[in-house]
């Protein structure tokens, strides 16, 4: 089975803004063994989106649809879907109360205009938004135009003339998403077992680039083989997703077991996590592992650590808090750090990073303390330190150390680098520090 | 004039790899006065491709292909474009003497296979590359098929017979964009001035939803109108794209300019920033105007403002520092929030978030402190507040005051929306409390 997705919106079509939900949608159908062949983005164009559409039904047996579901004039996908099945927009009652509902909740009311987000194609099915205003819809229409009018059915299987199903999401992609894995899924589950099982599985990896990664896995990235292996790079983060096909769900997932094993054995701790994992995801478990408490001191990189830290739900069971240190007297004021060491070895120091982490685990009174100090550019330090320099201290119960390191790129992309190579340090030192498994000492 | 991109590759369409070059084209076809309408993206399939351009032909007076130039079998685009001009594939000699030179410096044997990149559709021109070894293609083909030959013509105009002019790029963004700037351009130039200026502007907007702006607008949102306004809303920033098309740039930049005016006017202090401006910039700007230095606390928000002020070059000129007062007893140890008002109120509460931006205002001796105390969830807390309300504390030499807010979305998009609104509160406070212009005091 094919399908084409397709997302409106003049700010894509512009180019202002990036298209990422088609990639992420590609992925979600082929779990049902759902091809993707075509991608179309459109315009904000009544007679664009409708003209694409008539392709799309002739070409795909499921088109998805992204984003035009808005209340404002620009949203224009129910009135295409309605012209396109040869029906009108009628008004969808329990959509209403749902945005009414939505409305009261904060306090405000309903706009006018939002009454048209509950208009839907006459022979629709509404799929529920559970975050947001926009309802999604789900339509069946014939493969080639004619006048018959449209019948809800699942899918053009086992119909005498063949179909085409077509389901609209929002573009924002929470809802998009929310509304995929709650509604979408589900109903799409219930169609029957898919021929084909696609599965997979992405692994990350940090402290290594993206090269010298594949160069270690040898024959596992070769093309066509399965699972095949594949090798992007984001933010310094290298990712290998691996795609399994099998007859079964079982067998896919054994086919992905089996070449995670030989990754993680070949890559050791250069692989810190899986799916939607970052570094803090990491960090938090083993600090939840090892019980330990963790407080943050930053400069250069301005409170990120503890932004991505406090991103984990729960953290706030072992991530005491920070400061950011980011003018040079609030590093001595503040923190406590000695007026004579910034004087003599400059902000941007190893000596100064590491007396940071210190300062910093006495002030929350944590076991661990995380410290950033360096240089994001755009323009060199006082001391002539090049952008991109950046030291990295950690103190704990048993000392203190520091890491130099350098990144290349723009302001943001190192504040970022730099985040991410701390909370590395900071998770090879949790690693290396593991009590023992119960049971392995004598 | 109105274009289709077409992106080609199987790693695009399954989800793999995300199309960054349809968004890029499309702002440098805009340059030309070309409005880009369709983005199509296909897998390396020859018969997909020749319909899907066979469709693009008719739909579109420029195309713009890239990918599938490449050596491997999978590469498809060079096949396509000769079926679709009913031609055959002939060897370009000086591509292959160039293909065969990048090898030679590399110091490497040319692999037979690389001699495919050297073949074009018999009739097209070949787009030199400077950087890879893959030659681009530029054909003109007869809008509607039939069986007279191509004919190598710059565009459409002036012609017997509608033509539709195709360009084909490698897929490799670096070579891309250089074979763009330094061959496709001049050519186009080389054309005569675009019939039509297009230019666009972006204003962002906070403090209101996407309808209730569109309301105050009125007629400036109505489709069609010149210059047309959309509207956009991401992370509960609102933001307003104005394209204007015109005969001359002069002429587009006065209709932007009237418009711009009118908007700000209409929308008031609603309207934070332009372009690739965020809150934050907004906000430096206005510390840079007063002169005044700031610190913040933040419980909720962890770290996020902090971060996103620190994003901006030369911030440490007025931004302090601050403290991630994430776990109770940190506000009360380190900020020295008093504990009684902590065990009375609870953290998540207004006078917790005044003490909090109080206490930061006095600790980093700043002239303004703003602070975030509440729930991001996914968890109530545990005097059961609701997910989503969070307490925004601000605290300068006249006084203290908060205000509570209420998000709905998930854990990160209820961190970012406060820190946004957070952010947006002292905004305003700076701009009640600007100095009058010089001169209107008497």
């Amino acid at each position: 089975m094919r399908a084409e997705i397709i997302a409106i919106g003049t700010e894509l079509t512009s180019g202002q803004k990036l298209d990422t939900n088609s990639a992420w949608l590609s992925r979600r159908l082929q779990e049902f063994g759902i091809q993707p062949c075509w991608h179309t983005t459109l315009p904000d164009e009544l007679e664009t989106i409708v003209a694409a559409l008539e392709v799309a039904r002739q070409r795909a047996e499921v088109v998805v649809i992204t984003g035009g579901l808005g209340p404002t004039l620009d949203d224009l996908t129910r009135e295409a879907l309605a012209r396109l099945a040869g029906v009108e927009l009628i008004l969808h009652e329990p959509s209403l109360r749902h945005i009414e509902e939505l409305f009261a909740r904060r306090g405000r009311p309903m706009p006018e205009r939002n009454r048209l987000q509950a208009m839907i194609p006459r022979g629709a099915e509404v799929i529920p938004n559970p975050i947001g205003t926009a309802p999604g819809i789900w339509i069946s229409v014939l493969r080639k135009p004619c006048d018959c009018p449209p019948e809800v059915s699942p899918l053009s299987l086992g119909l005498a003339k063949p179909r085409t199903l077509i389901i609209a999401l929002p573009g924002v992609p929470s809802e998009l998403q929310a509304m995929w894995q709650e509604e979408v899924a589900p109903r799409l589950r219930k169609l029957g077992p898919a021929p084909i099982v696609i599965r997979e599985r992405v692994l990350h990896c940090f402290g290594l680039g993206e090269s010298a990664i594949e160069a270690k896995l040898g024959d596992l990235t070769r093309r066509g083989r399965n699972p095949e292996v594949g090798i992007t790079a984001s933010d310094a983060v290298i990712s290998l997703r691996l795609v399994a096909q099998a007859p079964c769900e079982a067998e896919a997932l054994a086919l992905l077991d089996a070449d995670e094993a030989t990754i993680r054995q070949t890559l050791g701790d250069l692989v810190f996590g899986a799916g939607d994992e970052d570094l803090q995801h990491a960090v938090a478990r083993l600090l939840e592992q090892t019980g330990q408490s963790l407080a943050t001191a930053e400069s250069v990189t301005g409170g990120l650590i503890a932004s991505r830290l406090t991103q984990v739900p729960g953290i706030s069971r072992f991530y005491r808090g920070g400061i950011v240190a980011y003018q040079t007297p609030t590093k001595a004021h503040v923190l406590g750090v000695p007026v004579r060491l910034l004087e003599q070895q400059g902000a941007v120091s190893a000596p100064v990073a590491e007396a940071m982490a210190q300062h910093a685990r006495q002030l929350f009174q944590a076991d661990l303390a995380l410290s950033t100090t360096g240089v994001a550019g755009p323009d060199l330090d006082e001391r002539g330190h090049p952008v991109g320099l950046v030291y990295i201290g950690l103190a704990w119960s048993g000392g203190v150390r520091s890491w130099e390191v350098r990144w290349f790129g723009n302001r943001l992309e190192i504040q970022s680098r730099a985040a991410r190579s701390a909370l590395n340090e900071l998770r090879l030192h949790l690693l290396r520090h593991l009590p023992a498994p119960a049971g392995t000492q004598r």
